[in-house]
């Protein structure tokens, strides 16, 4: 079906055929577009509620600032779905997060409108700070630089080190706050409960606007009265009254809280603002998910709710003909209440996940021992570690390319210390649509070379339960466990917990010639590859690793001695991955077996379907299937020429 | 030379013996306690203006507080000296940061008294609530949990994500801020101004000091003040007065500022907290270096002065006999300015490390385009990569571990954006003193994982210099340069630059049987290892890497060919190091020599002199040549039996 944009939208191709209309035509462009992407993301699917919350300010951005010379970062990225369709991606928007289609994210080398590439949240203001720095240096002093910053995001410790140090230059920064308090779930912390506080305290909205008529009546009231306030006065319009804003602590001049649905009195504002030199923000208060009155309601459920009707709000789901298998979240969050349920020392942490994690089943069933810390994956790892050393064991749940972030504090924090902190990383491995910034690819590298890090995946829901067990014994160290986005293979999943030995991995086929050692979900590819290549006589082993640190080396001990060709296969990075850990085992034993490592490229890979990247990097069922084929010719080979 | 502790020092082994001492005596025993620092840390070195700073805050707290049970956590550790003194650890304190002797740093394994083990900068906060959120489930009501944190740490992000989760949970915690406005240089930011102006502002301490009789006089002026005034109460004493703070915005009641070199105030103020419930933040000014006269004039010389005469002030240097080899530090800092007068696109940014780093002298040389972004890794590689993206190039000089605090920003902003931003690793390998905490250890696996990124390690002062103008050239992407703590090899360093190709080695050394390919100054210890085997008719092949990524495949291929006894050597771990790099490379390329890896072990490192630590892992001169040894040994066995 072809999805018609609005008689005014219909006509802006760039920002400029914007700019022609008169300020009053506004709030026709702006609802057009919300229009526009109720019809898209109904039909094609992808993040919702956030670009609807940021229609009007979408709006008045373009409309008054000169993009793209003007420079606009949208933090996260969510939200961006207005900003790309008035950027010259309108049309183009229904292949949006398609393989070869338009990103889900900003993306400088998609358009010149995408100041800077996010995905992850809490980068605008270091990267605006930067372009501001370097206007400033080049002598650009007519430059503008926009970072439009979620509350939830602005929890984010790397916000608050670009505030700290944004506060001391003088460079041209705007910082829009845009105060909804919701992140994927709602927000918590006491930013927040600061936030609403500004926003919705009446007396202290009354004083700040009345603070200036009240210096002048009181000093009506009489001489004495007029001796103490004066003596006071530099005070409450000073010093106090500047620190009684977090962010006029900082050095920043704050403004608001404005109406972020009144889009010609944001125009106005940023108009204004426009003038004002040095660091300042804009707090503006909007509702995610505004407009479609479902989505305001349940603003969880429609971040991305997937195909829906956009007349009765129905989603989409094909209907399976046979029992499905869970997804590995939902296995993650029951199996944790269960074994919480056992274990009273057993805490639960997520940074701001709680929905995409499952962790939220936790929170339901035992509020006093699951916490959301917010968009705050550092502070999530070390306050696990905090708790570790009074006997807890925290499970620690951070998606893979998330705990980029807290690398160094899995190492300081936890490693160092020998905590018995299990970090599960979720999305380890490419996750499909969200792309680049979110394929949770590098894990296996970044954690293996950690010393004491016992590093584990499950290759099945039971085998993420048994792990999830074995983690929680007495004196486990630090433990991770990574699985990836999406469904297992076992609709009967919930079976009795068995305690999987450290470092042990099991043989799941006997074969001849060549030996596949996967490691993780991706496993399962290579179960059906043995099996069409049975039904061709080729009959390769297949191992299952289940730990990438500690490595079996008495199976592999078996498997060199025994095979002369070996595939290693992960979902994750060819450099430094499980492969690279077999071949040090290999040589450092002398072995001289030819491997073929299978994982992802050393590349950027782009988004499109999990198993469609499987197959570009060569590691689906077909790609294991040539290489075994390659390898068996190989030997066919040497056994004819020999 | 046995040093005496003071009369009443001399009979503290634990806290408990304070305790049992007046509180007017406290004065004495903190007299004391810095005189014994004073007097270890001439001897033995260390850090130590910190620890001066802070004595007082030390005795106080150990005399009020329970501690152990309560739970006292020294964010970073420099200034836990006094901490260690008090707590069983005089007598053994000459063995501080000596090998096998006392951690430079608190740290779990040495003493119960040493709540969690630091380095880093900024975790505590996070760690103390972890401890404070256990105690709460456990019902521990009666237990303190407290983090000394300086005005530096707190600018790191995690610090405000830890504050942010902290100001909604119940629990017991006191966050004492150490405002001396210094971390190793001093501080900066927007932070640093705010407390300034909260501890120097006359105004705004008789503001809160007096709102109450304020609000008292006002009422007796007349009705219609009263009347006014009534309607503004509860603003003034509520929202307003409670905003008037950043702590307070973010849920914590604010104590203080006070004097943290009034011991006795200290200790009363003290025992009053251990009676207020809920998060609470005590804000204390103190000197850092206070009572040494000469740190307190010029504190960053003094962070860490090395051995020095206590009386006289002198710091102790061991006089060359020949012309010396710099610092590889000062050639990075003086080389930077060069290249700055040539490429006026080049900016340089440091997270508070100016003088460690050297980055001071072009901060000095040209103030405009050299930044101290403060404690906030994350925030400065986000940060350059802005920078970047307008066509400036960012020399972003980090230390190897605490890039680690910065991983996702790499991956993220600079790598998928193929951002020329250049990162400098200084402290790459074993760093020494500063023990397992500062080890420069992962880099090269946590950084050969990422696709597009270069990563080089010069092995000498020319070579640094010419990776160093290598990377300023047009369009070289993300450039990683890691170079080692201490000295180089070179007195005439200061060559003409001369470009490097991307991913291009060298060889030094011609020879037989055995190759060795080295990454980085390590390589040095290899000339000298080949040097001695030379002496015993033993020739190996030496190789300089260069490049860990990529690497150089034409040298390899020559290598593989010609050698099949191959020792790849780094100043890094072996898991996922360049010597696997290697591995990957011969397996993928169907050669099969014997390859022995040596490098940093899979465990963690303690504290020591760098050469002796690269003898704990068999990669110094003699653990090379033995290495080397152990293979030619090997074919002559092949040779005999072959």
């Amino acid at each position: 079906m072809q999805i018609e944009a609005g008689e005014l939208l219909s006509k802006i191709n760039q920002p400029a055929d914007l700019k022609s209309l008169g300020e009053l035509q506004l709030e026709q462009v702006a609802q057009e577009l919300r229009q526009y992407i109720i019809d898209m993301v109904s039909e094609n699917g992808g993040h919702f509620a956030a670009s609807l919350g940021v229609v009007e300010l979408t709006v008045a951005l373009h409309y008054v600032m000169n993009t793209p010379y003007d420079q606009l970062i949208w933090d996260v990225g969510h939200q961006a779905y207005g900003h790309k369709i008035l950027t010259g991606r309108r049309d183009s928007f229904e292949t949006n997060r398609v393989m070869g289609g338009l990103s889900g994210f900003p993306k400088r080398s998609e358009s010149e409108y995408d100041s800077f590439g996010v995905g992850h949240s809490s980068t605008s203001i270091s990267a605006a700070l930067g372009m501001a720095v370097a206007s400033q240096i080049k002598g650009e002093s007519d430059r503008q630089h926009i970072a439009v910053i979620g509350d939830g995001a602005m929890t984010g410790g790397m916000a608050f080190e670009a505030l700290n140090h944004a506060g001391i230059e003088k460079s041209n920064l705007l910082v829009i706050l845009n105060d909804n308090c919701m992140s994927i779930d709602p927000n918590v912390g006491a930013l927040k409960e600061y936030l609403t506080s500004i926003t919705t305290s009446k007396s202290y909205n009354r004083f700040r606007d009345d603070i200036a008529s009240l210096l002048a009546k009181i000093s009506e009231i009489g001489p004495d009265a007029f001796g103490i306030i004066k003596r006071w006065e530099k005070s409450i319009k000073g010093t106090l009254l500047k620190n009684a804003n977090l962010f006029e602590s900082l050095n920043f001049r704050y403004f608001g809280p404005v109406d972020g649905h009144d889009v010609i009195k944001l125009a106005k504002t940023l108009e204004d603002l426009k003038h004002i030199p040095g660091p300042k923000l804009l707090h503006v208060v909007t509702v995610k998910g505004k407009g479609y009155s479902l989505a305001e309601k349940d603003q969880t459920k429609w971040h991305a709710p997937g195909l829906f009707d956009k007349i009765t709000g129905e989603i989409k789901k094909s209907i399976p003909t046979k029992p499905e298998a869970p997804k590995f979240q939902d296995v993650f969050g029951h199996t944790l209440v269960e074994l919480a349920e056992q274990n009273k020392n057993i805490v639960g942490i997520t940074p701001a996940m709680p929905s995409g994690s499952s962790m939220n089943i936790m929170m339901k069933a035992m509020p006093d021992r699951a916490f959301d810390v917010g968009i705050a994956e550092q502070h999530a790892v070390t306050f696990s570690a905090g708790l570790a050393t009074q006997g807890l064991v925290p499970f620690c749940n951070i998606y893979s390319s998330f705990m980029q972030r807290a690398y160094d504090q899995v190492i300081h924090d936890v490693a160092l210390q020998n905590l018995n902190v299990v970090m599960c990383l979720d999305r380890a491995g490419v996750v499909g649509a969200d792309g680049p910034t979110h394929h949770g690819a590098y894990d296996i590298a970044f954690m293996r070379c950690i010393p004491g890090l016992t590093v584990s995946a499950p290759m099945n829901e039971e085998e993420l339960r048994n792990l999830m067990y074995t983690a929680q014994l007495k004196d486990q160290g630090p433990f991770v466990i990574r699985y990836p986005r999406g469904k297992g293979v076992m609709p009967d999943w919930k079976r009795p917990f068995q305690a999987l030995p450290i470092g042990k991995g099991r043989k799941i086929t006997d074969g001849e010639e060549v030996a596949i050692l996967s490691l993780g979900a991706i496993g399962n590819e290579a179960v059906k590859a043995c099996q069409l290549l049975q039904q061709e006589g080729i009959f390769p082993a297949h191992y299952d690793l289940r730990y990438a640190k500690p490595l079996d080396q008495e199976l592999l001990h078996e498997v060199f001695t025994k095979y002369k060709r070996v595939i290693t296969l992960e979902d994750g990075c060819l450099q430094g991955g499980v492969g690279s850990a077999i071949l040090e085992f290999m040589v450092d034993n002398n072995y001289h077996s030819q491997v073929k490592r299978l994982g992802i490229a050393d590349e950027i890979i782009e988004h499109g379907e999990q198993e469609v990247l499987w197959e570009v990097c060569g590691y689906d069922v077909q790609g294991i299937v040539k290489t075994v084929k390659n390898m068996t010719t190989a030997i066919r080979t040497d056994t004819m020429t020999g």
